[in-house]
């Protein structure tokens, strides 16, 4: 056995180390590789062309909502960051500080960007005069860095890939619309282009953005019951228009500030996929973001016709998918283990017998269901195979999210369910800080967001009993 | 006159101050912005949206000769920086440190990457082992950071938009064909998308990037006779493989190091459009790249029908080319200078008598040439004219570049065109470091780059008298 060989089978077991498992997949599938900087990591061709992808998709949806890509500073002086007061609280203890350039100390300390709120701010305070110059819908795609103390690949790195799209309005009402607006467009990415059936709804106080008025999110759920927090979208009101002297003359030719917004999504997609739908055999990917969509590999290819048909097969289908061939020297059951370990959605197996019939056989990567395929169809039948492909993995993963989701009515329920079951708790809450605390303190679970809904949890708060404002998702998080 | 009419106005004058014209087109185009840290820009959506275009054209182009993406840390390791000795005295003195994460003090200083070979480097000697490895392809978009001392908004900024494309691979003249492949690849983006004819070749020893065994640029004159230097692509032999401990199992099975290059191009690229193409108009934007190719204007819009036509125009032309209508208040005048100033390629405008002709007025933007086009004509009409726009900024300039480069035979002859003419000088050359140092401090003239053509220069060299080695091509230099 080839050392190649070998490395297809040594994935650690999901039920048996899920930590592990996770590492040998991105380091399998090679989606990256660790640097010898604590916390940053290369992302490998393969990682990152499933963030090609999805920057595609999104970056084209944030333009047809009019949104504009700009490019900001990487650093951010000291006295800049300080001007919002709770966003500086939140940032001051994970910022990487430049203090010298070239061989000359800095009179004032630099940070390297955690979010660029507080570059926008100065530059908006610059260009915003009248409400003829309002909205700006800005969005830029950069990489931001946060010194964290524990990391893991694209979950929790020091630096990372992402979008932050901020943006400044006349009224309050305009910039809420456009929170909603943005946040609705993650919940759908994760839907339609990711298979992941997200929670939508919003932070607690304790939990919103520093600096926010109120913090919206999606909540995706893992394998593990585990919840990720997987994109965010911030209202600001005034704040940070105050903090920062942005004034418009307004339609009543007085001065007012504006209102504002961010939003952001990051390289943890890459980890939520991973996560939500990855299994014992390797990745499963998402055919709308899948580096490859279809690998042809050709059987018993020594044989007369069989190279030239997968060849032929190539071109054709290169025009309606991602399509790769592989015609490696080595065995065809090497390449389906490698194949599936990399998640690629179908795998098309084509032979002398297959060729004779006028066939071929694809074998969907998120079910392992094989099909016998007449080569005259391939045109409607791949796409159509693709998206079955989502719809299996959206089904799943709503299946699996469905049967991890449990409802306490009070705490000692709370506490069993979180005791012996794994993902969400939905619970009425009575809005008081110390009772996810409370939580967090006895069952590890913390407040992942506010989502009212229809129910029959009643109206009282499921950890200290008095009376209940909201129903609450609850879940270990990443 | 409102504000933004003046801003039209208020260009410089070319001739008055080359400077000041290029800081008023930048500024006023809203191609960018300062911000609070010296050299570090915001580059605005316009200006933005000029650099997606080069990147979406280039990128797909080194997608097609094979390279794939990746994201290497935005920080080196002071000691992963040191590793090759030239590259570390190169760069040392220009980048910026950081020394505190979070609170605490960091063990080892890190730097924001200057250029990542380094960081390629110690990934490639973890995962090339054998032949079979070879060839890597890799490419990285991202910004870098190198401390200047004088900055200029595109031309020479602290932190700057880049692509870097680091290769590895097995035989020295694999490598070397990679560094000249890529030289072409910039010289015909130069020539096919950004209208301007460079000159291309190696750069002397004095001249050439840190570390590498050779390098060559491509050069592209600006309007003030000033030479540009645009791209460039290094052949490192195995100077780094050695440094790095980067090896790998030969074809014989013996160990060996493997050869590689790196090439790049930046932001830079609007500073040359701005000034090969700009007039005292404001900017002339190739079309290719142009974020609006053509911009519609109608006149007397409240008229009936004038508007209606507009947008059915704007309906039909959005599926050929990037358009856009311009109906807010203003007086078709000033849309008329803005949209000059803005560089955009090409003007329509439209009429009541227009529209009973069927017709159109399309003004050129590099010519500023009228004609009158038939509506039912437009979709074949407007490609060609794009290309004709192109076509004619690609003469005008290589007019100017031939007018602008001067042959100079001996020192007497060299020191006069250097002070009367500006532009190129095409001289001979010893090889020996003095003579450029000589031109430079008496001439301001450095060595831009040596390219050995025909011609009549005879066979000494034009600075010493001593025997020449190569043609060079000599410029003031950005």
């Amino acid at each position: 056995m080839s050392k190649n060989e070998k490395q297809v089978k040594e994935i650690t077991s999901m039920d048996e180390d899920f930590a592990k498992w996770y590492t040998d997949i991105v380091k399998k599938a090679e989606l990256m590789d660790y640097s010898s900087i604590k916390g940053c990591m290369v992302i490998e061709p393969y990682g990152y062309a499933i963030w090609e992808n999805m920057v595609a998709i999104l970056d084209k949806k944030f333009k047809e909502l009019g949104h504009q890509n700009v490019s900001m500073p990487m650093f951010i002086p000291e006295s800049l960051l300080q001007k919002e007061k709770d966003h500086i609280e939140g940032f001051a203890p994970e910022v990487a500080w430049v203090t010298h350039g070239g061989n000359e100390k800095l009179q004032e300390r630099l940070c390297v960007r955690p979010t660029s709120e507080t570059l926008f701010c100065e530059h908006y305070a610059k260009v915003v005069h009248s409400w003829r110059d309002l909205p700006k819908l800005y969005n830029q795609w950069c990489s931001v860095v946060r010194w964290e103390k524990t990391t893991r690949p694209f979950l929790r790195s020091t630096e990372f890939q992402w979008q932050e799209g901020h943006t400044i309005h006349e009224t309050p009402e305009e910039a809420q619309k456009e929170t909603m607006q943005m946040l609705e467009v993650y919940y759908n990415f994760f839907k339609d282009c990711l298979a992941i059936p997200a929670i939508k709804g919003q932070k607690t106080e304790s939990e919103k953005f520093a600096g926010a008025e109120s913090t919206y999110t999606i909540e995706a759920l893992m394998h593990d019951g585990k919840a990720l927090q997987s994109a965010t979208s911030h209202y600001f009101g005034d704040h940070f228009a105050k903090a920062f002297g942005i004034e418009f003359q307004n339609r009543d030719n007085k001065p007012q500030n504006p209102y504002q917004t961010s939003w952001g999504c990051t390289t943890r997609m890459i980890g939520a996929i991973i996560m939500a739908h990855g299994d014992d055999r390797g990745l499963v990917l998402p055919p709308k973001v899948a580096p490859v969509q279809a690998v042809i590999i050709p059987i018993a290819m020594q044989k007369a016709g069989v190279l030239e048909k997968t060849n032929e097969l190539k071109n054709r289908l290169t025009k309606i998918c991602r399509i790769k061939v592989d015609d490696t020297e080595k065995s065809p059951g090497w390449k389906f283990s490698e194949y599936e370990m990399r998640g690629v959605p179908l795998r098309i197996e084509i032979g002398p017998k297959d060729i004779e019939k006028n066939q071929c056989v694809i074998v969907r990567r998120d079910s392992l269901e094989k099909t016998f395929v007449n080569l005259d169809n391939l045109e409607t039948e791949i796409p159509e195979m693709l998206k079955k492909v989502h719809d299996g993995m959206y089904e799943k993963a709503l299946k699996r999210r469905n049967e991890m989701t449990h409802e306490a009515h009070n705490f000692e329920e709370f506490k069993n369910i979180a005791e012996n079951k794994v993902g969400f708790i939905k619970a009425m809450w009575c809005g008081d800080e110390a009772c996810e605390k409370k939580s967090k303190e006895e069952t590890s679970l913390t407040s992942r967001c506010i989502k009212d809904e229809e129910g029959s949890l009643g109206n009282k708060c499921a950890i200290c009993g008095k009376p209940a404002k909201h129903l609450v998702y609850w879940a270990k998080a990443y």
